[in-house]
């Protein structure tokens, strides 16, 4: 994150963010919404892992998107296709969405929606593979995509990001045979900083890998509702 | 940049930062150096231009590099074996290099090499392509790096980098065929947020465009030391 004056400022910073960030869960977890964080450096695929999601499991869960970018409403009008609700979050300056963001967003959605009809939230950061994975804003579970374009050594050299996140996505493996890349070498990179984080490789151009992601979203969907109806 | 608790916060510390990149800038005036600062998302190849930049120019400019990683000396390693002063700054959780860390850098480039046998500091920032943009650490121009990979709109969803920019390097052209890209829409899209900036296409891998690049940075200095020295 930024360095500020002072610690302290950076600490109530962090603070006032995770209160907003459990009282959003709170209100997921009444509506019996499971919230996931989806977050990556620019262009590693979260938009597109988005489509597919959406189309592939329409049938199966009752789905909506909070969409944060900086600018534009590009990656929302692509989401608003798939016929579910997405609430569009232009950050401005900021580098991540924050807890206070995503609940206007929330609200939005409650306005708009009945959000007790609706199963999944699916929160698109950022695309910032440094600030967004310090500001939890309500989710249930971090998704971290990183592209094998990026190289081997990003999980050592950003290590917040791997660290926090439940499920990584080496993504765009389709293009590994035109890159002087080891895939095994990144998941074992990973591991270093994540030694229980779930890895996924998928390709969202030959769709490799997606019926993996969508089994771990699905089976989180699953465990989530059992945990808030007990 | 982070969204602090108010606005008067943020402005303080973009002038405190300001007034740091000023001073920074009149030690390497003073010195004869031309200071650039490279920025882009991770693994857009800002580590392998410095790289192949450092193994080219070699005979023609003396060069230093200011490497600034989240953790980690990965990069300053890689650099170190072109016989070049490499200075290592590890920002730890910020997101980005700022003026008062640079200082630092410069500090220990001081203590341990003569500044007046420098012709040119490259500084490579925390792979981002938000929040470096914002601050300043005494550069005479900003070069920021955009992967096709990342894909065309991204000049769009991040505007500041690319108005910011001096020059912008459309990276990693060698995977472009195998990529639904127009590499002329990136080029359009940049220059809709900056219709001045200088755009050169490059591959590390084929090295194509890199005597454009090299042509773009010598004229830089050049044109530096004509104004520091009248």
């Amino acid at each position: 994150m930024h360095q500020t004056f002072n610690a302290a400022i950076e600490l109530n910073l962090l603070h006032a963010n995770q209160e907003g960030a459990n009282h959003n869960r709170t209100h997921f977890d009444e509506w019996g919404i499971t919230c996931l964080n989806l977050m990556s450096s620019p262009g590693a695929g979260k938009t597109v892992l988005l489509e597919k999601t959406l189309a592939a499991l329409q049938d199966k869960l009752s789905m909506a998107v909070i969409e944060g970018d900086m600018t534009t409403e590009l990656d929302a009008d692509r989401l608003r296709q798939y016929n579910v609700p997405v609430i569009p979050i232009n950050t401005g300056r900021s580098c991540h969405l924050d807890s206070k963001m995503v609940a206007g967003g929330i609200h939005t959605l409650k306005q708009e929606y009945d959000p007790e009809t609706i199963d999944l939230v699916l929160v698109e950061n950022v695309g910032n593979l440094v600030c967004p994975a310090e500001f939890e804003v309500g989710e249930h579970a971090k998704v971290a995509l990183l592209s094998v374009t990026e190289g081997e050594d990003k999980p050592l050299k950003y290590p917040v990001m791997f660290q926090e996140a439940d499920c990584l996505l080496i993504s765009k493996i389709d293009l590994a045979p035109y890159l002087d890349i080891d895939l095994e070498r990144i998941a074992q990179n990973v591991r270093q900083m994540n030694p229980d984080v779930k890895i996924i490789y998928v390709s969202a151009q030959t769709e490799v890998g997606l019926n993996l992601w969508f089994d771990w979203l699905l089976t989180q969907v699953q465990n989530n509702s059992l945990v808030t109806t007990t």
